[in-house]
C-alpha cells in the first residue's frame, strides 16, 4: 500500500471520547498499514478565534491525549505546523491557483464564518482551504480522513493539485477523500459534543469526573429503557456510548436494562466508559511532558526534511 | 539613523531609465545613509501572470542592473522571496488580523485586477498587500519607498503591525512611506514606459539601440523647441530625459536647441543618454554571473537569519 495518511487537530482543547471513536480509534488503526502525519495545527488556532490561549498546554495535552489513545511516534510522524515554515510557502504558488470566486463558493468557509467568534471573515478564514491544501500536500498526502463537511476543502485541495501538475509539470498526487470521521455521539445533553459545552467526556476525565458528567447526563422520564434514535434520542445517545465502549449493539444493552430505569442505565454507562477508559489513563500517566517534547523535536524535523524536498521540487518546477 | 529602508522589484524584465531616475538613483544615494535590503520579488511575479516566464534569466538580469548602476552588495542586502520560506510564514498570522472586507476596499488591489492579465482573481492577487506587510516585517523595516499608488498597501502593512503589537506585545514597528518614487519619464511615445511597449531605454540596451529608440521617439512638427509639459508633452518629456541625464534643468537645453528642431533635440538626448549610461554599462560588464550567484547566495542567507529571528519572536510572542 503506497497510500500516505494526512491527518491532525487544532489544539484547542483536551479530546475527548466523541473524538476517539469519530476519528482516533480510526487514526489507531491506519497506523499499522500505512505511513501517517499528524499534524498539530497550532497556527490554525487564531482561524476562528481572536487569540491561541494556552496553546502550550493544549499542544502537551494533545499529544498526551495521543498517546493514552495508543498513536505510536514510532509509526507516526507528529508534527506542529508552526514548526515548518517550508509548509507555509507552498502558500503563496497555492494562492496563486485559485480564485476569490471559488474562495467565496467554499460551503465549509460560508459555514465556519457563519459559526466564529470573530466580529468580521479575516484572510485567514478565507483563504484557510489553500491553508489546508499545503497542509496535505507538503507531505503529499493521498489519503486524507474527513467528516462530510470538510469534503469541499479537500475538493479545493485536490484542485490546487492538478492546477499546479498542469501548469508546471506532475508534482503533487490528487489526495482520496477517507470518509467517515463523522460524529458518532452527542453530547450528554443531547446537544452537539463539545468540551466547551461541558457535555463531553474528555478522555483525562477522572472516573469521578465521568462518573459526575454521566449522573447529570439527560435522559427522559420512560422506566423501560429502548433503543429509538428518532423518539428518544438522548437515551439512544447513553445506550449508543455503552455500546461503543462495551463493543457491544446498543440494543442488546436496552433490552438487558429493561424497565430498570435511567438509573441503572447510567450506572452501567458510567461502568463501561471507566472500564473502556481504564488502560487510556493508564497510558496516559506513563508519559511525561519530556516525552512529549522529544517526540514533537523528533516528529517536527522528520515533517520539515518532507517540506524542504517537496519545496524544492516545487521550485524547480516553477523554474526558480 | 535608525532606519532600514525595505525595497525591491519583481523580475520581470530588464530595468530602464524610468525605474533609474524613478527609484534606483534614490537606492544608490541612501544605501550610504542606512541599512537597506532589497526584495528579488520572484514569487510574486505569478500575482498577476500565470507563469513566471524566464525568471532565473530575469532575476541574473535585474541583479546586473542593480550592480551596473551602483548599489553595492557590500552596503545592502538583496535576496530574493522564494529563498526565504520563514518569510512566508507570518503570512498565517498576518492574514488573521486583516478581514476580507479591509482587502476587498484595498483600491491598489482593484486598480491590479483592472490591469491583470488573468481571467479571475487570484487569492494571491487578492491578499497581496498582506504578502507586501510580511515583505517589510519581517526584516523590522521602517523606511519604504513608495509611489503614490502603493500608499494603500503600506497602510495595510502599518495596520497589521499594529493590530499585531496590540493584541501579542510590541514586536513590529510602524514603516513609514518615503514619498517620491513617481515616474519622472513618460515613454518614448508620450505613453506610460514600459519594457513590453517598446518604449523605454532598458539600462543594458546598447549605444545604437539606445540611438535606435531614440529616433523612433514621438515629437511634432514645430521647429523651434520649447519646455512646455501641457502643450508639447513629447518633446518636453525628451528634454526632461536629457536634463536628468546632464544634471541640466530641461528649460535650458529647450534654449540651446532653439529652432535646431526635432532632429538636433534627438541628436543632443541620444548624446546626453548614451554619456549617462557609458559607466553604468561599463560596471556591467564587470560582473559575471557568478558574481549574481554569490550575490544572493550571501544575501539570502543574510534575510533568512533575520527572518527567522523575527519568526522566533512572533511565535514567542504569540505564545507558541
Amino acid at each position: 500500500m503506497n497510500d500516505l495518511v494526512l491527518t491532525g487537530d487544532r489544539p484547542t482543547g483536551p479530546l475527548h471520547l466523541g473524538h476517539y471513536f469519530g476519528s482516533l480509534a480510526n487514526r489507531v488503526r491506519l497506523q499499522d498499514a500505512c505511513p501517517m502525519y499528524v499534524l498539530v495545527a497550532d497556527y490554525q488556532v487564531i482561524t476562528d478565534r481572536d487569540v491561541p490561549g494556552e496553546i502550550q498546554r493544549n499542544i502537551t495535552d494533545l499529544l498526551l491525549d495521543y498517546l493514552a489513545v495508543g498513536i505510536d511516534p514510532a509509526k507516526v510522524t507528529i508534527f506542529q505546523h508552526s514548526a515548518v515554515p517550508e509548509l507555509n510557502q507552498l502558500l503563496l504558488p497555492f494562492l496563486s491557483l485559485v480564485s476569490v470566486a471559488e474562495l467565496r463558493r467554499n460551503p465549509t468557509v460560508k459555514d465556519e464564518i457563519a459559526h466564529s467568534s470573530q466580529q468580521a471573515v479575516s484572510g485567514l478564514m478565507f483563504t484557510y482551504p489553500v491553508h489546508q491544501a499545503a497542509d496535505i500536500l507538503f507531505c503529499k498526502g493521498t489519503l486524507v480522513p474527513v467528516g462530510k463537511d470538510q469534503l469541499p476543502h479537500l475538493e479545493v485541495t485536490r484542485m490546487v493539485a492538478r492546477r499546479f501538475n498542469e501548469r508546471y509539470g506532475e508534482v503533487f498526487p490528487l489526495p482520496e477523500a477517507m470518509m467517515g470521521e463523522q460524529p458518532l455521539l452527542k453530547g450528554l445533553d443531547g446537544g452537539k459534543m463539545s468540551k466547551s459545552r461541558g457535555n463531553a467526556i474528555a478522555l483525562s476525565a477522572t472516573e469521578d469526573e465521568t462518573a459526575a458528567l454521566i449522573r447529570r447526563a439527560r435522559t427522559d422520564s420512560e422506566r423501560l429503557i429502548t433503543f429509538e434514535e428518532e423518539r428518544r434520542p438522548e437515551v439512544a445517545n447513553l445506550l449508543t456510548l455503552a455500546g461503543l465502549c462495551l463493543g457491544r449493539p446498543p440494543r442488546d444493552l436496552a433490552e438487558e436494562i429493561g424497565d430498570g430505569g435511567a438509573a441503572v442505565l447510567k450506572g452501567l454507562v458510567t461502568e463501561a466508559v471507566n472500564e473502556f477508559l481504564r488502560p487510556i489513563r493508564k497510558r496516559r500517566r506513563e508519559h511525561t511532558e519530556a516525552d512529549v517534547r522529544r517526540i514533537l523535536a523528533e516528529g517536527n524535523a522528520v515533517a520539515r526534511e518532507r517540506a524542504i524536498a517537496t519545496l524544492e521540487e516545487v521550485r524547480a518546477a516553477m523554474g526558480f
